[in-house]
């Protein structure tokens, strides 16, 4: 048996997120996945990824490892699965790990970019990937609002419920923001995320960038560790997940 | 009457282009702003573009003007328009013109941009807007090669057939090259360009950077003004118009 590590870019938009749903016709990436490897080797192979992804989230560097009795080369592996993948599915790289190695278990950090635009108007291209903004934010007030959150923290307040979870704790390693013209984007590292806990703290950094909250608040929400106290959560098709390191 | 200028960003994918088609049954980015516009002010209006765009070619800044009697706010027409055209197509920007004002004929200059990544495998992302090269080509070569096209020349070598053509002499003012990690792009700023002219340039200079032609042989394909000697024209979903300038 060879273990093979993928990497995948997606355009989340046609999909109800990365994970196979109970409801089949739902439509989802690891379903895609799964059917096109069934393609290349011919028999039933299930991935096992770095992570989930929300519907409507998009990826640039989602990893996943699946198991397979084969001779294939591993140069190979990437073109015969994408030639099987709709074309807002790519495998971009493909490596042949141990099988200690687990795509999910084996993750020492993840970052992700959280996009926006400013414009009164919509923009089509820019729309995709990113989330439209009417009035320009306070960036320079959303960075230092988000030295917050750095650290080792209990993140219940920016953590929307979810079914199973045994710690509430994570460590932010990293929040940069960048702005470039009318387009921001925020780039935030850690060692995990709580289900839309980066969506969140967007949600609640806007509104530092809007004189609606201060920068020193996040603190006070933070502590509080109840999810009321923290702001709306974004839009899902401004965030992508950029990086997963081992 | 007055007459409004609307600036527009468009995905080209799905699109046969910019102008309207002989036959109805091939989409085109025209027919979809005639329709809008006939949608918010009740009549048949028909939108003058600055030039034509071809199937699968991106806008980022195409500019059109249209005529109508209504009492209308400027500030209102993006949405009021954008509120009809489908989503990947939209208005950015809406302003009032003189009537003197002629969106085609008074351009002044256009920047169109040509973006390629490089890599073995196909990333879903990137080849929307980019195309795909398997080997990184030299690209301070294709840079050094492009100043033979700058200035004013008679560009026939790099023109494909077309119908209506007064003259083939055309002023080139600007080309740079851009590399980010494995994306390049080629910026190229002029009065004016014939048919299919950026991406048999585009074509062209790629035949440089992979050392199948020298950069001086550029200076000679232009004297030909043979379309036979210059390279091959490079797919479409690489070309975005970028500015139109007046």
């Amino acid at each position: 048996m060879r273990r093979f590590l993928v990497t995948i870019e997606y355009i989340g938009t046609n999909y109800n997120g990365f994970q196979l749903q109970k409801n089949k016709a739902l439509k989802t990436v690891e379903d895609e996945l799964n059917k096109a490897l069934k393609q290349v080797f011919l028999c039933d192979i299930k991935v096992i990824a770095s992570g989930r992804l929300d519907a409507g989230v998009h990826s640039k560097n989602l990893k996943a490892h699946f198991d397979v009795e084969s001779s294939i080369k591993v140069e190979k592996v990437a073109n015969a699965i994408n030639h099987f993948l709709p074309e807002d599915i790519s495998i971009i790289e493909a490596v042949e790990v141990s099988l200690n190695f687990h795509a999910r278990y084996s993750v020492k950090q993840k970052t992700y970019e959280y996009t926006m635009y400013v414009s009164e108007h919509r923009h089509a291209i820019l729309d995709i990937f990113a989330k439209q903004l009417y009035v320009m934010p306070d960036v320079l007030l959303m960075q230092k609002a988000s030295e917050y959150l750095l650290g080792t923290h209990d993140f219940s307040s920016f953590m929307n419920k979810n079914s199973s979870i045994k710690s509430t704790t994570r460590t932010i390693k990293r929040i940069n923001f960048e702005q470039k013209d009318n387009v921001i984007t925020m780039s935030i590292c850690g060692n995990g995320f709580l289900y839309n806990m980066v969506r969140i703290i967007m949600g609640t950094l806007l509104n530092v960038g809007y004189g609606k909250t201060k920068p020193e608040e996040i603190k006070t929400i933070l502590e509080k560790k109840d999810r009321k106290y923290a702001g709306k959560m974004v839009e899902a098709k401004g965030l992508s997940l950029t990086l997963v390191e081992y």
